[in-house]
């Protein structure tokens, strides 16, 4: 299996291949950057010294990396992505693209060009959005995935449940996630200077995040009607990891048995998530470097609401890992390959 | 002024005594311990070398401590601060006591026998809830303040405009917390383990942290009817610092204008609290070592909800600053004094 | 291969754990704890479910542990590794012992009962060191390995190629060492509780640190005579990670090149040393949670001094890596085996 | 006494502001900046708001800066700095000039461009090392002071007793340097960003800081002879904080009694170095925000060295709250005035 990597130096980039370092079964072929073609991506990354011999290439070798590889992950920022699967697929029909950006994980091409604010271009492109554990048997046949978002993975696995069984009022969704700074990107700017990040906490893009949509798409899905949630992200003093608190009311009737039933049939049998039961606390260090997703959730009999929460390692079940467990499944190998490491802890 | 500091071994009592170094008008007499009397204060807590040459004293001398001081500071667990001020409001009538534990937080005792498992026996006390910029005119007059809670007092800054103005549905009221680790004390256990806590969050006590029924209290107080709310604390890796976002759905007809005004008369004299207006970010490192509540609040069209957040500095505003922002009042000089400076950042 | 880690609840227990559970030959048989029996061990660390179903036992199982092993990790408090060494080989003469802790790295079991204030009880046990680059060919044939400390594993690797090399004037030597806090371990004492480490640095044990000597005695062997150094240890706001800097004046006539050829032909052909050259700068974040040494040299014309960095995961190839590094020595495998991971960064 | 602020927008310039919103005496008459003219400084810096209402202004008010102020305190690059205090002083002969950085700090212009690669454009300024404790009675006479580095501050401090004094080896001074990150000021690049830095350490600089030749400066001027010695900086991840870990051969014959006298006797009267003893450990997070240096020192009687080891913040006893001491003392009030404030801790 060749793979080749669009956009490796960001630190979904870096982590498709330190996963991918120890995937018995893939191979490394091309590494693009545009910013630094001709460098090393051990100079880069040094910690990656022993893995990978590679230098960067640019991308006007398209049409032999698109010949030569069989799946290609992208890591390139929205609207860009597009343009290179409408290109590889052209060029190789039988390809395989996962996109770890935005641009392939709308149904509703308007929402995704409101929100974007760019015209999308690749709009017949047939695609599965990649979130394994609601989607693998699509996935499985799939040719385009859009890989989820960092934070609507980790929302959407917590909420799934609730909605597709019809235990909430779906007015009443919350999402208030908390996430590390690398989620921000490697790219310099002040709010991810270390003092000023440091021993401090805040929120941001309340309201805007775009995020927002994806969640909202995926569980209006799910739920079999359009959906309207709160999210409002933080910045937490820490690079890796995503907790997810989701906040709902409990529909009428609705009882503490029906919610574990609910989480227990979807994901009893999940090997990457991890259900800490009702009254579960989530640690976003239990997951660090690791595909899993742990998962507990709360009734609060005073409220009548329900708080489910979930901790994913962002880098990770939020982006490359997601990206290498959707390639296991679209090529029909064990989906754990190269994703079965014990998280690093402490 | 002479003040005496019941239990100071604490995080909080610490910070009275660092806060206290450079106020103009009080002297320190006497800090107790009961865990190491005997012991100078500059040898558990060397950062206030240069400040306090006092030895720890024990309470066996509370008689003596009574009648030399003209206000005590409680920093004991709850259920031991109510003995204290009854002792001592006996030996000396015209003591103040501030306590920054729960015994005197809560007009209803039974709501407090409920969530903190003991009896109350200091019912007959005539007590004010300390929240300042919400009691002035009570606490000039208090002989006992009950210090609010670290979590309560960014919240209630943050959610008290909505509540007494009428603005918001009472029950679609939720308060997400994020707090640095000193609020968990300096007593040893994993929960606050250098490197348990690193790079890791969590959601802790959903449904069940005491700081719940206050803030339900003062809140009801001010709508002028009972009320409940979702209160989630979570642990953050840093050891300053509150961030609470709080979410209610506004009432019809309520416009971004009203919001706006509804804080901007609240707080605009208010020293303390800064506003950041509406769309603003509070950050808790802006507030660090200091008094103040930045506040910001936003308005998502799409779902009608308002999203107020606050920060402070869990140990100031949250309880040592704003205990002796108390004290300023109760003995009618300046409120800044003591409390007038600059957070440190970075 | 089956193993059993006696004393597993400690951080370099938890960390073999997480190493062997991607280790294609081993079998994890017995997991013990003398203060937690009976508890699953994915409940003390819950980062390791999926991975352990198993249940701590007690020690006085020893004589079934000891049949039934074919290798013993030992993560015990020194005093009483060596007793179960004892026992252990008593019981089954061809059983392999790997020892953590302290007991079986000295030669000289004077210094040993010198420094650690107990008698050593196993003074006829054949050990090797365990520092794998440097005894290889005895590590393969040993039966009971000591195994090195964290901070020795990092300075000694610095300075091996200069001492063997008689590159340095022996009594100029001075280790400065910079340890994350995972190296105090779980155990709860304030110099490891979050809100007094965090932001803070410091050095302890001056003068007096248990692996001074242990430094002395591998650095002599390699010197031919004996030598004293200072050690330094530091404590850094970080749970992994040793940077180890390290001054020596070069003796008269040695050029940069003959430290460059020192380092090269010492490492050149080693997997776990990565050699940054003349100049480089380890950095400890590049090889977190996997077995790699980062290693650069500098050269000072001005005081003529060379200045030896190490950067290692204390958890790893200073403590669980290693072991199991020299395992796969002792059982003839490819020394890779479970360690050939890319470090997780960032 | 009128201070104006040229270049302050990087950390030091802010602290600056920080320590002089609580300075009795001192009003901030003009702040510069020529990245952010016309910007308001409480923009750029929320935590300062309440305390400075003014818009930052351009340099080319020089004239009138300089006429109406008593005080210029200069945070600019260097090269830049003595081409301020040159014409400042020209336009205002009465003035007092505190600059921040490194144009004043040198006695030996030639070493200056040597290691600051710019020639000295105001070679003929009488200027004092505004080290206090060492210079006080110089600096109290001074009109241009240069401001020494924090990583100068604190190396000095811990060796200037026992060099002085004649008890070291003056070729055998090592010095072992960690520091904040803030330290390498607000400006973005890869080795300030928040993930790189987090959970990692390293050194940098080896053998070339420009801190170097101002400490042996300095110190040769205290021992009547030059040296040379080693120093090496090391990045912690931390915003704030210095230790300095200082080795010296113990000359023969010196006693740690003689040691001890030194230290007492340098010391003993001066409020800012607060003296830990021998045997004693700094710990940085006890001096954070303030401008104390901790201090202790210990004799290692295997290898006849003493280790001297101090602990500052490098924004306050390492730049702003040094050069406010130093104008307390140029303008002759308590040397005290709006730097008693007891460290924020924890």
């Amino acid at each position: 299996m060749k793979i080749s990597i669009v956009g490796a130096t960001g630190y979904a980039g870096a982590e498709l291949l330190r996963l991918l370092a120890s995937h018995q079964v893939a191979e490394v072929k091309y590494i693009t950057s545009e910013s630094q073609p001709g460098t090393a991506i051990a100079d880069i990354y040094p910690h990656l010294t022993r893995f990978y011999p590679q230098t960067l290439t640019s991308l006007v070798d398209l049409e032999k990396l698109a010949v030569e590889s069989d799946v290609i992950f992208i890591g390139l920022p929205h609207g860009h992505a597009m343009e290179v699967g409408r290109k590889a697929t052209a060029i190789n029909p039988t390809i395989k693209i996962i996109d770890l950006g935005a641009d392939y994980r709308f149904k509703n091409h308007d929402v995704y060009e409101e929100w974007y604010k760019v015209p999308h271009t690749h709009r017949e492109a047939k695609t599965v959005y990649g979130l394994t554990e609601l989607n693998r048997s699509q996935v499985r046949e799939a040719s385009i995935v859009g890989n989820p978002g960092c934070y609507t993975t980790a929302s959407i696995l917590a909420l799934a449940p609730l909605v597709k069984n019809n235990l909430v009022d779906l007015t009443t969704i919350i999402v208030d996630a908390k996430s590390g700074v690398s989620g921000a990107g490697r790219g310099l700017n002040l709010g991810s200077h270390f003092s000023e990040v440091f021993e401090s906490v805040k929120a941001y893009n309340v309201g805007g995040h775009r995020h927002t949509p994806e969640i909202e798409e995926v569980l209006g899905g799910l739920a079999g009607e359009e959906l309207t949630i709160n999210f409002t992200p933080h910045l937490i003093p820490m690079p890796r990891g995503i907790l997810s608190t989701c906040y709902a009311n409990l529909k009428a009737g609705v009882t503490p048995e029906m919610v574990d039933e609910a989480y227990n049939s979807q994901y009893g049998n999940e090997y990457f998530v991890r259900l800490l039961g009702r009254g579960g606390y989530p640690v976003t260090k239990n997951t660090r470097s690791s595909n899993f997703c742990d998962l507990g959730w709360h009734i609060d009999k005073r409220t009548k609401r329900v708080i489910a929460i979930s901790a994913i390692d962002n880098l990770v079940k939020g982006a490359a890992g997601q990206a290498i467990q959707n390639m296991n499944v679209m090529f029909n190998i064990d989906e754990k390959t190269g994703l079965d490491n014990a998280p690093v802890y402490p």
